[in-house]
């Protein structure tokens, strides 16, 4: 059974293959908007928990903000409405009435955030405010893909505010590093390249966008996670003041930082196979699954059933499989295509020499062995595949990065992977030029992968390269 | 420091006190939408982990449908489009153009799930579907009041479709007794009243809403979660179809259920008093607190602080106040006004006699222990506070029923509490004569606290009161 397009066929149709097939998710009726179907949204959730005790661990705290925000909010930042309006869906009735003042549905959260923090801000004892919501946002999207690029998706966005520039960039750069990037390499296996964005780049309404950007396999980047330093803008904009110990009333300094439905798009895009989806087993929604290969008394189901008992017992997330009247071989390619990290197949051959079938679905390698080492091998092979998978990745996008020095070899490098080179050699017009040939820098380190400091840090190297 | 509004004075006055007071909750910049603030987030939080676990071991799965959903989907189902367009905030115009249809905000699901449960459900094997998602929500408000009716609010909502009558019958009712009734009871320690709406206040579409009625500590009712009964009236609209074993295309049965934020505000008006929120253990997000009354030397600190380690390891939520620059009167105000449910107070003079204070919220009971005893009585308290807040509220609750059997008795009944009496002495005209004194049916139920099956079971009881 040929289930996907092969990757190096047609990466996107393979992209559209795995979504469709795997049961992830599919377009919504309204354009540009998607349906997250259960398989994807265990994904998302599994995310959403990992992303939150690290965002707890940062000290932020939830909140809810609303989703309606009056027009006029937007204005108040000149950078930001300019950035933004163009992507508004505005309710212009409500209640059977047309409204006096329309409504945007918030595309991000500074606007009404900001306005709260003014009113909650008063001294320097109520800082740092540190608050974050999960929330869906709506940002109109003239070419929508599934995941990557939708009209409506989730994520988390944080807002803070602090007394002084410097605890400002500290938190922004901790979120980054502390929140994303940890939970990029740990969960998702994903090394990222950790950067600055240049001033084309930047959020709207930012003064320092710094990001996380994924490879994929097809070579293209994926931004997953991004964190703003506002800078005073948006205090100035709303107003957000405290007094000081000294009694002088002073404006706060303000950041955001969100993450995305889209870094499941990216899950799927950096790991995946012909075979389907290759899920790391701290993200994944079921780690192993129990399959009864073909059972004629019940011994073998009995079997696999106290092996998944077990496995349970110890956290693992397990499932068992006892779909005996669908042949063996479809059930097999329906979880390599769901992503399972670890297979345990059992049928009554394997019984009779006590022993089971390993599969791991990162290497699509099968070692038998004594079925009362299966736990034991289970929760080795755990930590295993989850650091293989991410030097795995880590090697193909190595492989991917070519270091260039002049503007033209950048061009013909980041036609199938990333060119690296030294920023002052691409500049401003050289990222215009780029844009041409439908390539973006991507963000901007220093040799050592630090941030640069500045948008022109002597010494800064800039990632160019397709993006999604 | 008076810091409430008495409840005896002042119902709504109080409830809007503590909202402010406790910062949970305040008003949007748009009509009658909510701003929650972390102290109100994190008690939805753990009232989702607790609804969310209930609804996953009913086995239905978490998926997400959009925001925008397109006008014609709702003309579909009659009843349902003549119920929700009063209601409905529109989406005119998106990405800066008018938009050819318009899309309504989703002021509830059924219409777009039900256009892709008829895509993804097409044999008997496919049966039950059972769905489940956490979103937001519109539904414009002409007299709203924070949690409990707000144009914009947060809920779960499930939809489930069926092979047969029978199943969706009996999943729905699962849903009414073993999540939402459980869950009240067991985690908000709220009794409520089950039992089936009147025609009259059913929801717009169904053929049977079922309902949890909580009693407020004023004798008003808020209805605190629903699950409904389409029958084939979905199906029909939407075309939701299978092929049953015999091979013959027939209509599913479906249904719908959903609980939402407002179960916040019926928490604090259960159990709260004139001191503020009184949290059972359940679902607080601090359970202990364990205050520094006074400390020179740093002793009691430590002594505090070692406190709070240990309860923390046997899993209680705890927080360490060492707050001492702040009066402890101040504190412990604020802790009260929070609804932390207990309260370890420590000073060096309890500490030279080795002895703590142990205070309990709900009973405002303080007791001298000794020091090593704290930690085993604090896990003694935490279920008993919240056996003792069930029975507590359960007392004030049936103190407000009163049985009656004329109309004139009702009406009297409840200007302060609830009535009950004969639904046949009442009847749809009845129904209607109470709407004029500003009550309504809040539920028919059978003497023996079952669940009528029809509009005009036999013997079923009416409770009539005025609601929020």
């Amino acid at each position: 059974m040929a289930v996907l397009t092969p990757q190096q066929e047609d990466f996107p149709r393979w992209y559209q293959d795995v979504l469709t097939k795997a049961k992830l998710a599919e377009s919504g009726p309204a354009r540009g908007t998607m349906v997250i179907r259960p398989n994807g949204y265990a994904i998302w959730e599994r995310m959403q928990a990992e992303v939150d005790g690290r965002i707890k661990a940062a000290g932020a705290q939830n909140a809810y903000f609303p989703l309606l925000i009056p027009m006029n909010f937007f204005e108040r930042e000149a950078e930001h409405v300019e950035g933004f309006s163009p992507e508004l869906a505005v309710v212009t009735h409500g209640g059977g009435k047309k409204l006096t003042e329309p409504l945007a549905i918030r595309p991000t959260s500074e606007a009404v955030i900001g306005e709260y923090m003014a009113k909650w801000v008063n001294s320097y004892r109520d800082l740092p405010l540190l608050l974050n919501q999960w929330a869906n946002v709506v940002r109109w999207e003239l070419r929508p893909r599934i995941f990557l690029r939708t009209t409506e998706f989730l994520w988390q966005e944080g807002h803070t505010a602090h007394e002084s520039e410097v605890d400002a960039r500290q938190y922004g750069r901790r979120i980054l590093h502390d929140v994303y990037r940890d939970f990029l390499r740990n969960v998702l296996a994903m090394p990222v390249i950790v950067g600055r964005k240049t001033a084309n780049e930047r959020f709207a309404g930012a003064e320092n966008t710094m990001t996380c950007e994924g490879i994929m396999r097809d070579g293209k980047a994926l931004q997953m996670a991004t964190s703003h330093e506002f800078g005073q803008r948006f205090s100035r904009a709303f107003n957000i003041t405290y007094s000081s110990a000294e009694g002088s009333i002073e404006l706060c300094w303000t950041t955001s930082w969100g993450a995305t439905t889209r870094m499941v798009g990216g899950l799927i895009m950096c790991h995946g196979d012909d075979f389907g989806l290759v899920l790391p087993p701290a993200v994944a929604p079921v780690q192993v699954v129990v399959v009864v290969v073909k059972d004629t008394d019940g011994v073998v189901t009995r079997a696999a059933a106290a092996l998944v008992e077990e496995l349970a017992a110890r956290g693992v997330r397990v499932r068992l499989d006892v779909n005996v009247g669908q042949a063996f071989g479809w059930r097999a390619t329906d979880w390599d295509l769901q992503g399972v990290p670890i297979r345990v197949e059992l049928g009554p051959r394997d019984l009779a020499e006590s022993a089971a079938l390993l599969y791991r679905r990162d290497t699509r390698d099968k070692n038998k062995i004594s079925i009362d080492k299966v736990v034991a091998e289970v929760q080795r092979l755990t930590g295993r595949i989850q650091s293989d998978m991410f030097e795995a990745a880590m090697a193909r996008r190595d492989a991917t990065i070519s270091d260039v020095t002049t503007l033209d070899e950048a061009r013909d490098a980041a036609q199938t992977g990333v060119a690296r080179l030294p920023w002052d050699v691409v500049g401003t017009a050289g990222e215009q030029d780029l844009a041409t040939s439908g390539l973006t820098v991507r963000c901007l380190q220093l040799g050592d992968g630090s941030l640069p400091e500045t948008d022109d840090h002597a010494g800064a190297l800039a990632y160019v390269a397709r993006a999604y």
